[in-house]
């Protein structure tokens, strides 16, 4: 197998990097897209790779090649050789599972991403390859922050977003919190008035996978 | 099992009916929510079933509440007896189907949506219970648009959109796209432009599932 990562700060590939950290038990090999560069927008890429443009993407050992970060996890959480499964381990397990990475998706992370489309900094970043909503900006930070409100309802009293064991709801909220507080500096990502968010991405931020992924990203996300 | 559905035309209740009419080998109680009269955004709903009022929830033989259509309807392909699978039944065909089901919804259906929730209707449908984004609503319908025309693409020379084999993603998007074309008219979603979309549209809408699904909606939808 081969995974198409990237040299860049994106969360996307973080999350995926993450999660291999987490899971163990995985062996392919990279090839590093430079994002920056826009080396995924480029004919090459889209005709070999990805129709879409997109990195990261894995492509399996029969030639074809699988996008979105969760299905990618999905798939690695299936195959992987030992360690604990992310995803659950009975029909109920992965149900909830999906049900809070879902929500952690729809409520914070793609409004909290849509908001960042909105800055100048997304229009330099795309350079016209996606359609950006400079104009809903402040409508999806105030959803972001609402979904933040929720969850950090549904934090209180537990470990981990879907109860007592990490899963991927907890990776894939944490690297999009984390890379973009890290990086692109969004201060109300984590604040007082959300205690129990404030406590879990502490404690996801002491994880040595985390401290891991963080150590990917290019220096000037880390400081 | 209670199944919490509604007396509307939301699509997330009828992809929960498409799916289950097309699964078959499912056996639940049904509750019938008032949507229109806004009984899922009340105090009784949101500290009984679901705390972020959203119709359809499932309660398992617990008494757990589950949510999100994705995680109901994947919880229902694993305990169904019988039947064929909506998710795939290897881990690289359950890959490519979580992978073309989060496209779909991603890159159509949500766009999509959040163009309806633009309306003046959806603001008379919440009443003030969901954030709305109207100034959005021009570069959502964009963003909805270019996502069918990829999809047309990967339509070309397929029967459904994961392949041979009538998944979840195909599920999804025809129920987002039946229910406001027959409902609210949305007059470009199936249009003769996008040939393959419209074929798959037309091949969808044949099967007895999917008669099924648009009769259960309110009269006023399928006229």
């Amino acid at each position: 197998m081969i995974l198409y990562d990237a040299n860049a700060p994106g969360p996307n590939p973080a999350t995926v990097r993450l999660f291999v950290h987490e899971r163990g038990g995985l062996r392919f090999d990279v090839v590093t897209i430079d994002l920056v560069g826009l080396e995924n927008r480029k004919r090459r890429y889209l005709t070999e790779v990805n129709a879409r443009g997109e990195v990261p993407a894995l492509r399996l050992d029969d030639g074809s090649v699988l996008t979105e970060i969760t299905a990618i996890c999905g798939y690695f959480d299936e195959i992987a050789e030992g360690g604990r499964k992310l995803f659950g381990t009975t029909p109920q397990e992965r149900a909830v599972i999906h049900m809070w990475t879902r929500r952690a998706y729809l409520e914070v992370v793609l409004p909290f991403v849509n908001h960042w489309r909105g800055s100048e900094a997304a229009e330099n970043a795309y350079r016209g390859h996606r359609i950006l909503q400079p104009e809903a900006q402040r409508s999806n930070r105030l959803l972001a922050e609402r979904g933040l409100n929720q969850f950090d309802d549904d934090l209180e009293g537990r470990t981990f977003i879907a109860g007592d064991d990490i899963s991927m709801a907890d990776i894939l909220l944490y690297t999009f919190m984390a890379t973009q507080i890290e990086g692109e500096g969004t201060p109300w990502l984590d604040v007082p008035q959300r205690p129990h968010v404030g406590a879990w991405y502490a404690r996801m931020g002491e994880r040595e996978s985390s401290r891991m992924m963080l150590a990917s990203l290019p220096a000037r996300v880390r400081t």
